[in-house]
């Protein structure tokens, strides 16, 4: 079961704004890489892990404290914070070189996905459920 | 004094994802459209509005609850939620055909931006605030 | 019958780089930004016009002359080059002020998407091609 | 003396879009990509090089042959094509599992960025122009 996930990620230029920083709403991007890579951790796809079935962005925000330059390599450490019946909680930590950049949550919720009707929240399935823990749970003990 | 915008704007195709609908991380930049667009009607140019001063974003969030898809002609109604005296806080109503599609928030400080020295918080100079005003402030009235 | 289209923009913030000016890739955007225009302007939604047929991408080009600025405010003039059977070709002149910035062409094909089968190049469909000429043919004459 | 550089890189799903594949846009940053992690290879930062020098785009095309998809694993390789005194071309061939996805070419000129004058193309300085050779020219024989 995965409950973390720390993205090594270098800023392109393309993120960076006439400011000379990258634009925050990469940030949001960056998180959701994150995500996704811990998805990948957990040997599965969050575009549709089941069929008809998918993870829209419930809520997003970030607190911003210093800036990202081009070519900075930064760290986004990701953490479940909470995993309920249909929804998921992460917070993330953006870091470069040990000074905190920024840090963010992000909520989704499980939705069915049937063409030609309306999403619908739905129970997470227990295929997709098993593989995650909170970080803040304890691990599992042994006999 | 301005303290609203109403930015109507159609959901460009670069902006949608796998999934058929706008990917989230662009709401942040609806909002920052809008915000601009706010600082143009009052005669300012968010960029550099006096030489050296700046206006970094300082967190930023949104709920979403329901999506928007290529083509649709949606609206951002932004206002001025508060005025401090080197913060202002803007709130966001993003609606499609009068249903509510998202709810966001937006702070930005007022820095100084000297070559060589580190970014730092100053009072927002009156030649800008004069032209602000939270959109729950009551108008100044008459003599 | 249509065969172009003028697209007035305003540079936003996101699409500035640390150089101070628009990131090359987004002219490639405006392009296809009027583009969709133009497809409206003739009734049309690019996406899927009649069903199970799209427009994807089959080469897209700009030489850049001159750059643009946040909240600079452009027009790029697209044209149909030329409608061939299966593909349309697309030329586009950005400007600012009678100055040019870039100028730029696109071809993009008509293609079949029936899921689980390749995309397949098909002949654009006549309820499409019977809308749009190219910007170099005569207009129709009356009788 | 660097000549080439080969990217790999996974597609992320903000990089996609409602056709459910990449957008076409994405394309020209993956080549910036791995143009930057070329400079990098020589020892350099291409944003300032030397100070108040430059390398804007001139020139960029893709021909698009198949499609990227969400999570994607694909490789772009960029070899110099030539280096002339003011310009560097690149050329790209971006592939998937050994099938060809896309081939594109990039031309940059060396430009002096100072502060109040227009931009001027500038011989590229030799500091630079030392590190990097064309892909197709023979290696420097020993004596």
């Amino acid at each position: 079961m995965v409950s973390e996930y720390r993205l090594k990620r270098r800023v392109q230029f393309y993120e960076t704004d006439s400011a000379g920083i990258v634009h925050f709403s990469w940030f949001y991007r960056y998180m959701e890489e994150a995500e996704h890579a811990l998805w990948r951790e957990a040997g599965l796809s969050i575009l549709e892990p089941v069929p008809e079935v998918g993870f829209p962005r419930v809520s997003a925000s970030f607190d911003f404290k210093s800036p990202l330059r081009f070519e900075d390599v930064f760290e986004l450490h990701l953490t479940i914070a909470e995993i309920r019946a249909k929804t998921i909680r992460y917070k993330a930590l953006v870091t470069l070189d040990d000074a905190t950049v920024a840090t963010g949550s992000l909520t989704v919720a499980c939705v069915s996905r049937i063409p030609g009707q309306p999403m619908r929240a739905i129970p997470i399935p227990s295929s997709i459920a098993g593989r995650f823990q909170s970080a803040t749970e304890d691990p599992p003990s042994g006999p």
